[in-house]
Parts: C-alpha cells; sequence; structure tokens
C-alpha cells in the first residue's frame, strides 16, 4: 500500500493533517479487508471503522458512503500495484528482461495481496468508471514503456497499446491461475516460461 | 447459444420432452438478458419469467432459484463461446491459423453477446466455483491442442497449460477492449495484429 491517502478522498473531504492522512490510510486499510473477505455488497460501514479502530462520524468526516470509500481503495490499489511494478523493473537490463520481472514482482504481489484482486475485478459491478480507468492507464504506461523499448531496438517493431493490452491480460490471468488459485509454481518460474513466449513466440524454428 | 438445455439443469428437474427443452431454452436465454442488462443482485425472476413469455410456476418446476438459473447461464454460455470457437478453426491450416481465426472469431463473439463477459465475470461474485470450471475447462482444452501442435511440429516446444492460460487472458483482455469497450478496430485486425506477436514474439531479431 502507498501514501497516497490525500488524493484517494474527494477534494472538500481531503485531510489536511498528518493525523488525518493516518486516519484515512487506516480506512483505505481496513476497507481492503472487509471488502476483499466480504465482497461489497456484504460488507459493512461499521466493518471497516471496527477493524479500523476509528469512529464513525469520523469515518464521515473523509468519505460519503461505502461506495466512495470503495472508489477511493480501487484508486489506491491501481497506484498501488503500478508503483509496485515499476520499482521491481527499475534497473532491469533491457525490455524483455523488465517483462520477466515485472510478471513475476505482479504474480508475488498477487499472492501477498489476493483480496487486491477481488476488489479490482468486483470494481466491474460496483464502480465501472474506476474499473476501466484502472486498466485505461496500466495499459498506457506499459504501451510508453513498449514504444521507447522499440525506439532504443530491444524488440521488434509492433502495436505498441495493442501490445500492452495482450501482455495485461497475460498477466491477469498467470495472476489469478498461479498467484491465487494454486500455488504450485514459484513466481519466477511462471514469468521465466511466459516470458519465454512473449519473446520467442509459439513459431517452430 | 446451444442446445445443452437438458444438462444445464439439476438432474431431477431436468425436462423430459421437447416442450420442455424449448422452455429451458427460453428461460435461458431470458437470463442472458436479465441478467446482463441489470447484474445478478438486481435481476429478478419476475423479470425473467416475463421476458421469456413463461408463468412464474412454470420457473419453479425447473429451477429452484436465481442463483440455481444464473449457474446453469454461466455453463451454458461457457459451452457456447468454446463451440463457437472451436467450431470456427476447424480446418484451419496450421496452429498459428487456428489461433488468429480462433481470436478473431472470440471478439466477434463478445461484440455479438457483451452480456456473456459481464455474466461470466459476475460468477466470480455468484459462482465461484462456476467461474472457475468455466477457465479450467477452456485451459484444459487449449492445452491439449498446444500439445497436439508441438507433437505435429508446428509450435515449438513450451509447457502446454501456463501458455493456455497465458493465451487465454490475452484473448479475453483484447476482447474486453476490443469487443465490448471499443470498436475502433475488426475482430480481424485485433486478430492478425496480436498473432503477430504471439507467433514472433518481441524479441528484436
Amino acid at each position: 500500500m502507498n501514501d497516497m491517502g490525500q488524493a484517494a478522498v474527494s477534494a472538500d473531504k481531503a485531510p489536511r493533517t498528518e493525523r488525518g492522512r493516518r486516519t484515512v490510510r487506516k480506512l483505505l486499510e481496513a476497507a481492503a479487508q472487509e471488502f476483499g473477505a466480504r465482497g461489497f455488497h456484504e460488507a459493512a460501514i461499521t466493518g471497516i471503522t471496527g477493524r479500523a479502530g476509528v469512529a464513525l462520524g469520523t469515518f464521515y468526516t473523509y468519505f460519503e458512503s461505502k461506495e466512495e470509500l470503495f472508489r477511493a481503495l480501487v484508486r489506491d490499489m491501481s497506484h498501488a500495484v503500478r508503483q509496485h511494478v515499476a520499482e521491481a523493473v527499475r534497473g532491469a537490463g533491457d525490455r524483455i528482461a523488465a517483462e520477466r520481472i515485472g510478471l513475476a514482482a505482479f504474480i508475488a504481489f498477487t499472492r501477498q495481496h489476493p483480496e487486491l484482486y477481488r476488489i479490482i475485478e468486483e470494481a466491474q459491478f460496483v464502480a465501472e468508471d474506476v474499473y476501466r480507468e484502472h486498466y485505461r492507464t496500466f495499459a498506457a504506461g506499459y504501451a510508453r514503456n513498449l514504444a521507447a523499448a522499440r525506439a532504443r531496438g530491444e524488440i521488434s517493431e509492433g502495436p505498441d497499446e495493442l501490445r500492452a493490452w495482450a501482455l495485461i491480460g497475460m498477466s491477469v490471468f498467470l495472476g489469478m491461475r498461479y498467484g491465487i488459485w494454486d500455488e504450485d509454481m514459484s513466481p519466477a518460474e511462471v514469468a521465466d516460461r511466459a516470458i519465454d513466449l512473449v519473446s520467442e513466440g509459439l513459431r517452430a524454428r
């Protein structure tokens, strides 16, 4: 989890003090537990404030509703997962190496934070605009990285945006299958095998 | 949609007559509209029977609850989408050609049946076992096709199951982005570009 508490809440309710930011951070962490364990419909604001050790009135200082907190949480998680992957790949030798390290980091992250997976997926049905924003932002950044790597001659020519969506879909499904459902392979093994496909392709040579 | 009405309902409620099978088929088609438009939580059994032109009592002849019908619908759609892709790729020259034709068929199918996408995704939260069954069945069949293609020397050596999950994830996200969200590219164009990546890989040569 990151420290973007300030950006997560609506502008007029944004915390102005360090203490306020800590409270929002506590509410976001408690919300990740509550929504992850119970789903949006079953989750209760009192369940979240109870987990956070925060009074119900304090909740309403920062959020207008359960849905508003859910939206803030999805944005927060979206930022956290992109930041986690970006930090992992910093210093990678080239784009293929970055793909491998980034995928291993993503799968490890889903394994550590299985609630992230459920919450982002559930956003499709609770706050679809935030769900789309998450993947569009992810894909736009990914496409920029692919374009830069093409310019450096590290990867072949090809359509950056479409490749970004294909690679994100691959990561999300490998994260679901090998990160959340089963742990029969380490994140590094999954990444090695998947990036061999991405780098070399299926064609027999 | 396919004709598996009989298999979709629980064994003791399976229709025994042609007329019964037609009624179950009508209920499944009405359920696809109702769940697709309103989501599981907002959907009503009376909305489904109204769309199907079937009496409420008749609903209970075949299904015990809204959830039981939803589960039957996900299984039915799972079968329909796999059958649609399998028929499209029949007679493809080799595995790379089959990948291209299958992806184009899948994207075209999501564009014709956007409700399919929503319903299968929502199954994660309504009937997670059926959701997992859908993707595990899909991946198992895909892995068998890849293994057979490897044996014929049409594709390179590599891990069939992991490749199947990677390719399914890619298809699902390309279907979401280019089939459901935007229609800025034809299914054939998306498939050509994506399968170029799958066939040749990212590595600069």
